[in-house]
């Protein structure tokens, strides 16, 4: 224990995984959250984010389920939306994928920074990735700074807390490497838009995934359907 | 109807419900946002809430109730967390009070640019007040500003959402002004931080409320406790 706080925003993914792996490299205490919006694989992702706390011995006071409702309610996306099917993966520069849930991730940092503030955190580590991703707004470097700025106009004004995305401006298969590296337990993650238990391997989060495992090198350790 | 759309949050105090009034005099169909999250007086501010838009006609396709409980669990203000006894008014320049629940506003806007960018609305309404109010953080007009440049870097490139605060610089007895001009139901609101039946008449909320209608030479039409 440092004594010093990170709040995570775990999904159960992969990238969220490394994230994890990189604030405790950095020295940090963790405290992480997560968020259920109504997806698709909402149960799947609650039991890998579960399952990555328990992990790293994360205490129960320490992790923070935020039930997010509403967001699904408000659909717009294939995640959310049932009427609106997940594409396979097609990613065409400059367009917005149907996956993009509206302002999504200022729903999660809200969380992390009121909880953040609550806990005296200094910082709060997202696994955003800007390059080689599907494209959303909400992942891009602008965008943390920008709520940077929000922190620190919004919260009291000994409040020191930051945004850290350290995977940023990571490739995919920069990712797999460096959560090996860490030994972050890849094996407990879940990235499928679509299955819940075996991934689908198809849609696009699945093809990211694989790729940056192909290109590492290295076998993805959770099932796929038969491909 | 216009087919401009404009989500308002609408917390069911005083200020939020001549903010409705406001986007109504603006020529915006109303999309009204509102939220619990444990707070002590929950049930009357969701009453308040609905008593608003039924005045205004407002579809209930059109009505938003995000439940926040996490917001209530993180705690750390005198409204969420029944161990901090909301204290009555004082206001010391500077300090922030009790009541202040951290970072609370970013989950409504969160909530508000969802659903805005699903609904294709232009802009946002808030009913924050800088001056002559509690001095929260995030009730000020560089919060706002900051909120809109996340607004831009965070949305489809398509989306035009933009957060308006028309009462931000108001004075509180400008608002009842505003109010009674407008035909806000002022009668429907509620704005104790303690009481549901009557209001008490003593905490922060309401001297802050009953000094603006004792400034405006108006009698304040909801129910206080005897004084």
């Amino acid at each position: 224990m440092s004594g010093r706080i990170a709040v995570v925003c775990v999904s159960g993914g992969m990238d969220s995984c490394v994230t994890v792996a990189e604030a405790v490299a950095a020295g940090f205490d963790l405290a992480l959250l997560h968020a259920r919006y109504g997806q698709r694989t909402e149960a799947r992702e609650l039991r890998a984010y579960e399952a990555i706390a328990d992990h790293y011995g994360v205490p129960f006071a320490r992790r923070l389920v935020c039930d997010l409702g509403h967001l699904g309610r408000i659909g717009g996306s294939s995640l959310t939306d049932p009427r609106i099917p997940v594409a396979q993966a097609e990613f065409a520069r400059g367009r917005i994928p149907t996956s993009y849930v509206p302002f999504r991730n200022a729903h999660f940092l809200a969380g992390a920074v009121s909880w953040g503030e609550v806990l005296g955190a200094e910082a709060i580590y997202v696994g955003a990735v800007e390059e080689d991703s599907s494209g959303y707004p909400d992942c891009r470097e602008e965008y943390y700074d920008a709520f940077n700025r929000l922190i620190a106009v919004g919260t009291r004004p000994e409040t020191r807390l930051g945004v850290v995305a350290p995977l940023i401006h990571c490739r995919k298969s920069d990712i797999v490497r460096r959560g090996m590296a860490l030994g972050a337990p890849l094996h407990l993650t879940w990235s499928c838009y679509l299955s819940e238990d075996r991934a689908c391997g198809r849609c696009e989060s699945c093809v990211l995934r694989l790729g940056a495992f192909q290109e590492a090198g290295v076998a993805d350790p959770i099932p796929y359907e038969s491909r």
